[in-house]
């Protein structure tokens, strides 16, 4: 495979200068490319899933900025990846099929980690474990923030506005990065924020820096190659509580969400692990199901006469508190005061912990996200139920809801009908608050590697980013394969701000050659074909 | 006046042109044009004086679009200000001088205030006494956060990365902003984030959308014309309380501001109102004086001994806590128990309220920024001090530290050293908080209208930048005479991020029109006289 739009000659020569610039050994062709194959894609085995041509491997920034200048001489499209672990979004595969892979796993230096002032600023290879283990064995007491599962990339995660489940604003990976090194399409590297003072001592302590903050240009882009990344640090808390709210009806959804939002909005609550339902997201009930095929929808009696008659109450909200004990104690005690002016609310205490762990304790832990620790542990989760056909990954669905209780049940209703309508069962949406002000509904799509299976769930997914984005829903982050479908949605006067994206990627990268089609993001050449 | 390289008959067409889009009345010249003067530049009344040639007006954002393309026809150079009170940063007067000020004033509309959602979206002409205004009309249970002075607009103070006094992060005003409304140099209007859908719920309430974040681009540059804007309100807390920390000795600093910022980080305070020390920021004294004269500088021991004798504790901060009773006392009570650790610490209560108050008990609070309630207080402490040249302004000179004691002491020190070189008496720095993770080391330089003291002034001012820099600490925000210089500082791999900057402005604003020379972003054609 070569890339599209390149002759062999030119290719074989531009791989031979990679190299020269990294090794022999990092240069992965044929087979060895095949290694970057997205497992979770839903294009599996078909023509158009996406390939690597080749990958290359740097082991440090002055390598990316020779290969960089390599594919700009040839005109290579590259793709870049960080540990390459970017499952149900794409993995390590390209958007545009035939790029060479810039895979920056071997660049995973520690370069500083501060338990005083509470920062760590990496290199993209290092991996969530690299970062856990480092910081354990030098008994610092700071913890980081990863998500399911922690083999992947704090720099990666955080540029594809990943989230965790520590407190905010850690979990919100994005926003707990502080300061960036980028290099640019033209080779030349850039330090943003603080980064571009010589003698920095803030680089990882004040964002801005002064002049236009552009580190956003950089995360859901192909704009640049992040080198290096800093990241806002939790100082180990004292002490953990888990607590859960649940409220019988249905309609208790409504002061439910407004209670929790005003406990956030205020950062009262700074951790909050998903709304559910146990009559939506429990197991498969023919009476669940004739509720959800009326015409227009069951009424809220109708629901709670279902949920009085299994016991069920209707709906449960988990919340995490970090801090001094005291502290915590007294925040769920008036959380549950709050809540309380809901007829029917009830309280469970959960899991508490007291900081730091022994090894044997954590061993002891189910559920090691909530307290910064790495694991695989959602693997485990994710095997096929039984009768359904054998899934081997799945895809996101992700569109954000305003923090109303009416717009969840809206958007239960809206996308549960569509499901029917494509002939899948619906699984029930999640409801996640990754962010201070929003929900994220997450929804799974298993993909298979059985190509008619594959078509249909392309055909919902694409549905349902429209219909969506229809209600006003837009998704947060999107497959590989959907990215232009998804910022499609993103339309306002005529698809201005798509535009002034492809404005700023012909200034910053003329000849295109950074990860083209990420996040609907092509070069000039390769537009016409996308349109 | 007409704009530098401009012919007197383009600009009266394209004068014309603005008055046929907004109307007679609403484009300024002459004597009208004087107005936007920077009653606080200390270049007043200098031939190098920057002043406008012109200002226009419009009321919507039709008329934003319309003159920025007649701007773009006849090449005039515009200056965007909101309200234009950004004093001590350079006020109503452009950056080039001979700009068309392009005032937004008359856009002061308040398109929504949320108090479910605590949210507000407003025009950049509106003043946060607009918006006070409105929602205490309305009797709506959500906080603005206003600076010293509350004349100003939360659009461009958020720009231009102002901050407040209420807790994190609304009192980071960029920070606190969710969703832009922008129009470009081309003319079009670009939604950002969730604004970009056109069925968007969730503007105000997500702040990434999806694909690249460009929000920052918009701050602290002239990249596009922000017309709309949205901010997160503080949810009305049940109380406030006060407390102050004071701890005795001159090198107490360093577990101070260790113990401050692992709360900090920890977000267990989230409003530190300054630290300051009453042996130098107290009134003039010879014994001082001759302290500061030693040439190594005295000892910590020398410091704490002239303390003693005069009874001073050396430093103290004060902290602010807003939220239920219960909880507040609890974190006020938990951070005593932290300072504890300092030998000598004490603690002070200070004000406490609870929540609304009257507009009786409003006209008894002496320092209202901290409940969100704007004002003009501040101004009646920058009279001039008895013996001093009356001064007419200021400007901040404004670099960031990190949080430690001993970069407090190390600056402390350096500049003090530099102010006495420049024969300038030292007036001692406030060391704020405005942000989680950084310190803002505050210096007020009075400006006036007298010719040679502003020379004088001017000179120490530039020396301060470079020498701030060359210890690493930048400044965060300066005032337009000077941003050339700050920018000049943030210098890594040969002006780098410069550079981009210029590569963005090149492409979003090919002919130069939108504020030229703002933070040191000058249009192609202007570059080569700058440098």
């Amino acid at each position: 495979m070569i890339p599209p739009g390149v002759s062999a000659s030119d290719f074989s020569q531009a791989l031979k200068r990679f190299r020269e610039a990294v090794g022999d050994e990092w240069v992965f062709e044929g087979e060895d490319a095949d290694l970057y194959r997205d497992a979770y894609t839903p294009l599996w085995g078909e023509p158009e899933e996406k390939r690597a041509s080749a990958a290359v491997a740097p082991d440090r920034v002055e390598q990316v900025q020779q290969i960089v200048r390599i594919a700009n001489a040839y005109r290579i499209p590259l793709y870049t990846i960080s540990t390459g672990r970017n499952l149900a979004y794409g993995g390590s595969a390209p958007v545009y099929s035939g790029s060479v892979v810039l895979d920056l796993k071997r660049m995973d230096r520690i370069i500083e980690v501060s338990e005083r002032n509470a920062y760590a600023l990496v290199e993209p290879g290092v991996s969530y474990f690299d970062l856990y283990r480092y910081i354990r064995d030098r008994k610092l007491k700071v913890w980081i923030d990863c998500p399911d599962p922690g083999w992947g990339s704090p720099v990666g995660n955080a540029l594809d506005h990943g989230a965790g489940f520590t407190p905010l604003p850690f979990r919100d990976h994005f926003d707990a990065h502080c300061g960036m090194e980028v290099v640019l399409a033209n080779g030349e590297i850039v330090r943003t924020g603080m980064g571009a003072l010589p003698a920095a001592r803030t680089w990882q302590q004040f964002k801005y820096g002064i002049g236009p903050y552009v580190d956003g240009l950089f995360s859901q882009s192909n704009l640049g190659i992040v080198t290096k990344m800093g990241f806002w640090l939790y100082p180990q808390p004292e002490a953990f509580r888990a607590g859960t709210v649940t409220v019988p009806r249905h309609d208790d959804i409504v002061p439910l969400v407004d209670i929790l939002a005003s406990l956030m909005y205020a950062g009262i609550v700074n951790c909050q692990l998903g709304i559910a339902s146990p009559v939506f997201n429990g197991p498969p009930s023919a009476a669940v199901d004739a509720l959800l095929s009326k015409p227009a929808g069951a009424t809220a009696a109708e629901w709670d006469r279902y949920a009085q008659s299994k016991g069920l109450r209707f709906w449960q909200t988990e919340l995490h508190f970090y801090g001094p004990e005291r502290l915590i104690d007294a925040q769920w005690s008036y959380v549950k005061e709050r809540f309380a002016a809901i007829a029917g609310a009830e309280f469970q205490d959960g899991a508490s912990y007291r900081f730091p762990l022994t090894d044997e304790q954590i061993s002891r832990v189910g559920d090691r996200a909530p307290l910064g620790i790495p694991s695989l542990g959602i693997f485990a989760g994710l095997l096929p139920e039984s009768g359904e056909p054998p899934s081997t990954g799945h895809m996101d669905f992700s569109p954000v809801l305003p923090m109303t209780g009416e717009a969840v049940l809206e958007a239960h209703k809206v996308f549960t009908r569509a499901f029917r309508e494509q002939a899948i069962q619906p699984n029930y949406g999640i409801v996640q608050s990754f962010h201070w002000r929003s929900f994220i509904l997450f929804y799974g799509f298993p993909v298979t590697h059985d190509i008619e299976t594959n078509k249909k769930i392309r055909a919902t997914y694409g549905r349902m980013i429209r219909l969506a984005a229809d209600h006003g829903w837009g998704v947060y982050r999107t497959h590989a394969v959907f990215m232009d479908a998804a910022l499609d949605t993103y339309s306002y006067n005529d698809h201005a701000l798509h535009r002034l994206h492809e404005t700023l990627k012909d200034a910053m990268d003329p000849h295109g050659i950074l990860s083209a089609g990420r996040y609907g993001i092509w070069p000039k050449h390769l537009r016409g074909a996308k349109s």
